[in-house]
């Protein structure tokens, strides 16, 4: 109790929730406002899943498609929450908000009511009718165009994108919904993001969250890319803003409405209580981190990395996915970036490259193929095992953007061991990372410590090769369920309980700072193998060599002629 | 029976024994001289096999050492010779001749009347007293002086080894011998290849092979290394040539003398009978796979390939291993050019590359992992993989010259499996073998066939590969003693059977011609990966980017310091 509170009675606790809906499943967080302590958690696994080789009735789908079913997000409300707030052991009235975050670009065309067009009877065969998740990648084509048109008309807005619109956004799956089923696209209402759609659901309002709004929907100084742009692109597309897209706006952060009857119903908790406007995973991990302030960026590593930072200054930063006014932050210019692949490199590598022999030494010991890979490499010293790999097996994010470039290691001898090749995967990643901060920083937007969330913490040698990679000291989130707290956050600040987010970060976020720090040795000899890195990068990816593109070219050749 | 036979008696059946002492074993093959048929063949494992960590008397040897016993080569004559000759069921008057061949260069100091340093009972603890394997690798630091020193004084003879000379040769471990243990050095008579060791010890008489006297001695047009220079390197190594190398030089296929009555009784075979010249390996079996006329290039391919052709045009071919007057056939030049490892770079992704799921799914098929990946990458179409891949995980030893090289593969994404590295690294090889195929034909020494010999014959898939990108008919040896056949066959010339090597190949060679052709649409295809294999090959390979070389001085400094 500090000297503000003496002679007042403590304040009853109080509670928020915060919901992270994932790929594969939802997750509630029970969340105490007054110092962030998460009390429990509960997960709902999609009925559906993935959709990405048929639809529930059968109707087959193409290659790259990924599609969801609306109705497995409300199931979250109607399981993970009530069982969340059950094992917390809070009585529902504590509870004062509710917060959540999507996966995005996830996006979905509904009528003016929300009524996702899947759900109308008529419409339950038709691919185009439901949810289109992120990582539906079926309408590259789309985003080409959208890409080239943009950079012959110099459309201003590119350039806040690193030059490139990405395949996963909203004007490339609404044209692709618009070329390939014109009758689903004519009963669009609305084309929304199901962050927000979540919240229409909860508050009965609909308001476009401003993260999705800028870095999905192409939403930069209050404008959306002009009607005869997207006439150029296709000329039923030209009304596509006016029609379906445009809607006001909520800041990160604000109240979006009161909890409706049916949403308490389904949550059990009160009506009327407070829902925060949508955000996306990444994004609300940043203030979780405790990264408020500029110059400190999250790297949520996963699968893949994201990158987040805010900043006060605005720059064009070469090949990020987006720089957003108020898109982690309200008042700060939201920087995004990414790597595409990482996690999921090692995890190609343990399941293509790992030898039975290792497999039976990993079991002996307990450890699983990547405890032991990690347990290995961590014998080396920096460059005893004379490789360097670039991490683009899953192509290219950051800074290149560029999806067709793919992997490499040089450097191979007969005495090249597994070990030495996953450390070196290991590396190429810190190297990629290394490479987005010093583009940040080159560009006017210093990145002066870096905190990471999300599943790769649990590795120390790899949180220990980030540190000594990127000269940084290496914070690591407190949480492991980052996005569901930076929701709960988000919510206690819609309640009212923080005047904003910053305030409710210093009290609720969760970081150990420092956790890892560079070691001047192995910083310098890291330097030496960074410079070949670069030396790469730059050879395969910045046009010297475009081995890759061709590879890839004549391997689809091959492909569509078998 | 051909017309001029008309009228005579049949002529009984004669044969001829042919002797390939390997690295591990000698073998023994008896051969009909009438058409080259191998009538039985027997083996013979060194008692010490390597000696690489000690002598037999416990004696520690430093790493990269590799010695033998010269007692071993001996036991061969004793043991599988006979046994060859019962097998065979022919009586020992009908054996005419007695050939060999060695690897090289593997070479021992000797007293002038040819006892070895090693069997001296003062000298069984001195490794020096050894024979030195081809693989003894310890004089590198040598061989460095030796070529920089030839570089620098433009020594004309170092033109004809593509620009470098070898740790493994004869001047090399001459003066290691002589900076290391100069007692030894100093008792040492001569300094004579294993190959003329053997046939001194059956025939009593030495002569100095033409072939390894070329490629592994610096004997060019008729002289060596001058004193000059030697003394340059080592004023105590100035008379080394003249004191212990220097020595009468016998053609391929000449008779060395008649089998003494003490090699009589080691073999059982006639005194008297005609013992040819010594000869190499890689060497002898050109003419075994009938290749003995100009354009028909031999591969042996084993965990390394070595390239033998002759010419009879003399030419100066950029990183070829050597150029010798006589070196494979008498009156023709002899060229050398290999790669330093081919089978060993399969063996490596195998045991390193090859995951536990699909161990047990070739253990089901009941295949090798050989087998199992050359049969999941032959269901592939060319390019389908997406791969390039450089093959110098062992360096690179034509036409680079550069065992400071390692191995490459660009082109890695998460769908990249197994077979699909696999048959990249099999194309690798193809591609450095074409390269090699190129740089003759370039220099004037044009390549019009390709012949196959060695374990790797039985990769079907791999000789496709190769037929598919050199765009030659593929001949394969039909014998599976290679060596042991062209010794043989050298023995039937030494014993006055054929008038010369020519006619005895005509005779008793043995190659089934194009069994593999190059087909027209994979031709075409390669050619594309083949351009990407260059570019990358001379990217990587000729000083654009020395990252290799760099990664590999690193690793030596973090080595050295731990």
């Amino acid at each position: 109790m500090n000297a503000d509170n003496r002679g007042q009675q403590p304040q009853p606790e109080t509670y928020v929730v915060g919901i992270d809906y994932g790929t594969l499943s939802g997750r509630a967080v029970v969340v105490r406002v007054s110092d962030g302590a998460e009390l429990a958690a509960a997960e709902h696994p999609y009925t559906h899943a993935v959709l990405d080789r048929q639809l529930p009735d059968g109707t087959v789908l193409p290659p790259d498609w990924a599609l969801q079913v609306p109705s497995d997000y409300i199931d979250v409300l109607r399981i993970a929450v009530p069982e969340a707030v059950a094992r917390a052991g809070v009585r529902p009235e504590q509870v004062i908000g509710i917060g959540t975050d999507f996966t995005a670009c996830t996006v979905l065309p509904v009528l003016a009511d929300g009524t996702p067009l899947c759900e109308l009877p008529e419409y339950t065969s038709r691919p185009h009718a439901y949810v289109k998740l992120w990582r539906h990648h079926a309408a590259q084509a789309q985003a080409d165009r959208i890409t080239d048109l943009a950079v012959e008309r110099k459309e201003p807005w590119i350039k806040r994108y690193g030059g490139k619109i990405s395949s996963e956004w909203e004007f490339a799956k609404a044209l692709q919904l618009l070329e390939e089923d014109p009758e689903i696209y004519g009963r669009t209402e609305r084309w929304i993001e199901a962050a927000d759609w979540i919240v229409w659901r909860l508050s009965g309002t609909y308001l476009r969250n401003a993260c999705t709004a800028g870095y999905k929907g192409q939403f930069q100084d209050g404008v959306y890319p002009s009607p005869e742009y997207l006439a150029a692109l296709n000329p039923g597309f030209a009304d596509f803003v006016t029609d379906k897209l445009e809607h006001p706006i909520g800041q990160l952060g604000d109240r979006a409405g009161g909890l409706t009857a049916e949403a308490a119903a389904w949550t059990g908790l009160p009506e009327g209580i407070a829902v925060c406007v949508g955000n996306v995973d990444a994004h609300v991990t940043a203030p979780a981190a405790t990264a408020v302030e500029p110059g400190r960026m999250v790297a949520i590593m996963g699968t893949s990395t994201c990158h987040v930072m805010s900043s006060d200054q605005w720059a064009e930063v070469p090949g990020m996915c987006g720089v957003v006014d108020g898109g982690i932050l309200p008042g700060l210019w939201g920087y995004e970036a990414g790597q595409s692949g990482v996690g999921d490199i090692f995890g190609w590598f343990v399941r293509t490259g790992f030898p039975a022999s290792y497999a039976e030494e990993a079991a002996a010991l307990g450890r699983d193929p990547h405890e032991h890979l990690t347990a290995l490499a961590a014998e080396q010293a920096v460059g005893e095992h004379g490789l360097i790999a670039l991490d683009w097996q899953s192509g290219n994010r950051s800074v290149l953007v560029d999806h067709d470039l793919s992997g490499v290691v040089v450097g191979l001898t007969l005495s090249t061991r597994p070990e030495d090749v996953y450390r070196a995967l290991l590396e190429a990643t810190a190297f990629g990372t290394r490479t987005i901060i010093e583009t940040f920083t080159a560009s006017g937007v210093p990145v002066e410590e870096l905190i990471i969330a999300g599943g790769l913490t649990k590795n120390a040698l790899l949180m220990q090769i980030y540190a000594d990679v990127t000269r940084l000291p290496l914070g690591v989130i407190d949480s492991a369920q980052g996005p569901a707290l930076g929701s709960a956050m988000h919510a206690a600040v819609a309640a009212g309980a923080y005047p904003d987010i910053r305030a409710a970060a210093r009290a609720m976020g969760k970081a150990r700072p420092a956790v890892y720090l560079p070691d001047p040795e192995r910083a310098a000899a890291y330097d030496r193998l960074f410079a070949e890195y670069r030396l790469l990068h730059d050879y395969f990816g910045r046009g010297t060599n475009e081995v890759m593109h061709r590879l890839r070219r004549i391997r689809a050749e091959v492909s569509a002629s078998s």
